[in-house]
């Protein structure tokens, strides 16, 4: 069977919180005026209520709001695909699945959370989100997201994406959404980067804190996160849930589960369904894999340690895997993939060993978006292409080791709107970055001075 | 429930084939040469022997083959959606469904017939493939078909939609086809065209001509029409077949079906199987609204007559509502829709009045297409567009009446390589053009003198 579908009354009910099964605690987040820890009071001039107590609840399982499930149902139960025709000209005996976030109205997988967000935003009176965007998958889903319930979206769009990707912008204007390319005039953090650097780039270090600081200075508005946090995590748990129904249909388990990671969302959500296997012991051996871009090599070169998720030093600190807050990533078109952390969790779980990293150029990785496309026909995002570059790497090695190994990863969106980045590929002119140690040391050096572990 | 799924073993096994059915024999097509009755045999320079039976075919069900199923199922069946938040903004008792043909790899219709065309020339050693494409929708899925079974694909795009959507061309060309703006200075047709203006737009006519010439001049090669032709229609009736189950399933049977026509093959293959139920008088209310561009009124300024479908009166001459062979519409961001002529059956239907026609501007269009994406979240292509005008129309006529009307539209594509079109509305700057009579009846003058119907 080509795809796995399921109907719409498959749609979980319930989202799966890891927290209470992670190998050892989450070290506490720190406010970041005091670095003492933070307290969920904190949080609330940026979240809503429900949020924060999904950002630290012990709860294994939380229930999704039936208004929720209703809008998830527009494109939810996602299909998982075989990818055979793959499978044929890599010539390997392993099994190729995908578990496809592309047909979502924004594309991608982030709608899983926009919408469950802009929900309990609503129910709390707030009337304006603001939020920062990489490519644009983020900004546009809360953009639909916010349409769908009349809330008013601000998206700072990180400049190098803004002229990048035209046509993302105005996929978030025609939901509705005001979008500013970031760094702006417009705020205090934005103004302090144009002042050192007219010309920035920016990054998503500066757009989520230019988010964050027009969220407080407005009563009425709040910040929504597109990654790394908790709550964003547990409502992307979705994909996860439906992709284990569907490989149970598929009579297959996953030997190993890969996936893109930027801030983590996407992989996690896919991922930690099959993690709590790992984690409660009933399926010991299934491995995970995370491939980010060597550009901004958060798992594979970062420190763990207390970092901030902005440049601003206004958010939450986090104990993460980071490349530090003031790293300004090259210009690789996988702008989804540019932040300089990681989900806390995940990052947890990589330091426990649950979790293995690998690095990608751009060429390699849109070397395989190509051949992915010509024979399973759907179009990857450059995101979305770095898992299949450590797809293939597996499928290969399987094919070395002669076993029929089960490979399940996440599309986590299409590349209709990074058709640029594929006319670079094409016509030969796309760069491969190699991050220089001192880049990495110098804004490793900024980190602010709590526990850091090399 | 919003969304009525169904599984991949429910892809339908045969296409519906209307021609038996029709209320008048279909009139034959002639030879572009002699303009006498062209015997099938004359088609084998340009299609395979499969697809010039299927051309003339009187069984009413034809098997689809294996192969096209198993690659159907990459995507479909597709999902019919309840368009309840649609309903709820318009303050409607209408029930409106929309059949979502955008989650295909191109992004519509197109490759329910671009796979089962494929999958016939591959079969009878054919090497190449020359087609022509406006937007780039069907050119897109015959490169997607082609990248498939190892044929070679050389597209013909008309020129303006080459200069408007580059990323049409990009993907095109990702899945390995070669991309030329028409008209070419490659062929005799377009030298001819050029010649005359070497500005030339272009237009769907000039584009077939330079495929059909291509084709005629290669041994190894045939060509591939995205639309009107009988076969196009039958491979497309999928659409309608499934659409049909899924009306089941929601309790439902459709007052009203609509779609956007630009060679008919999308809102044919959407209504024929439920034409079939008018025409045997099954189902004698249901009614079928076809909705056009005002700057090619095919069914509604256009005449009843005999014409070619390309600019150099190579192919076949058929009997069918047509603007003129010769006319040249405005560059509007509707590409799909600019074709001079209608599906032969279709305007057979229509002159029996089995069909209204409704014909509409960009901006009304385009109103409709941004309020729908505010929200039912898709974002429709500017031919989808179309239909969604007069599925607004009819749905606030429900509301005058008062009637709980269904109403199932054909969501054709999405819009994701549009974006420059929703920009200009969003920005004010669409134009809407007004045809004028002179300009159509110089266009006319130029029909063969073969029974000329007003």
């Amino acid at each position: 069977m080509k795809r796995i579908l399921l109907s719409s009354a498959d749609v979980p009910e319930r989202w799966y919180n890891i927290l209470p099964d992670l190998p050892a605690p989450l070290e506490p987040y720190l406010n970041p005026r005091t670095l003492e820890p933070l307290q969920p009071a904190d949080l609330a001039p940026l979240l809503p209520q429900a949020v924060i107590e999904q950002e630290v609840s012990s709860e294994r399982w939380i229930e999704i709001p039936e208004e929720v499930r209703a809008i998830y149902q527009m494109w939810r139960p996602s299909p998982l695909h075989r990818a055979d025709r793959l499978e044929k000209v890599l010539d390997t005996p392993a099994r190729i699945y995908f578990k496809y976030e592309g047909a979502s109205p924004p594309g991608s997988h982030k709608p899983n959370t926009a919408v469950a967000q802009a929900y309990y935003n609503k129910r709390e009176g707030v009337r304006r989100l603001t939020t920062e965007t990489g490519a644009g998958q983020w900004g546009s889903a809360l953009s639909f997201a916010g349409s769908l319930f009349g809330l008013e979206v601000t998206v700072y769009m990180v400049r190098a994406s803004y002229q990048q990707k035209p046509y993302r912008r105005i996929l978030m204007e025609t939901w509705g959404a005001s979008v500013l390319p970031s760094p702006t005039d417009t705020t205090q953090a934005g103004r302090d980067i144009l002042a050192r650097d007219p010309d920035s780039p920016g990054s998503l270090g500066i757009a989520v804190a230019e988010a964050v600081e027009d969220a407080l200075a407005h009563e009425d508005t709040r910040s929504a996160l597109g990654s790394a946090m908790n709550h964003v995590i547990l409502h992307q748990t979705v994909i996860g849930l439906e992709a284990k129904t569907q490989m149970e249909m598929a009579g297959d388990y996953p030997d190993v589960v890969i996936g893109c990671v930027g801030g983590g969302s996407n992989y996690s959500g896919l991922a930690y369904p099959f993690m709590a296997d790992r984690l409660s012991g009933a399926r010991p051996n299934v491995r995970f894999v995370a491939a980010e871009p060597a550009a901004c090599p958060t798992l594979t070169r970062g420190v763990y340690a207390y970092d901030f998720p902005d440049s601003a030093g206004l958010g939450p600190v986090l104990k993460m895997r980071t490349v530090g807050h003031g790293f300004i990533p090259s210009p690789i078109h996988a702008g989804g993939l540019r932040f300089h952390g990681d989900a806390p969790t995940l990052c947890l779980l990589q330091e426990h060993g649950f979790v293995e990293a690998r690095a990608f150029q751009q060429n390699e990785v849109f070397r395989e978006a190509v051949r992915f496309a010509r024979c399973e026909g759907f179009l990857p995002a450059p995101e979305s292409s770095h898992a299949l570059k450590a797809v293939v790497d597996e499928a290969l090695l399987a094919r070395e080791a002669g076993e029929a190994r089960v490979i399940l990863f996440g599309f986590s969106g299409h590349g209709h709107f990074d058709m640029a980045a594929y006319d670079s590929f094409l016509a030969g002119s796309l760069e491969d970055y190699e991050l220089p140690q001192e880049k990495l040391d110098s804004a490793l050096a900024e980190l602010p001075t709590v526990g850091v572990t090399a």
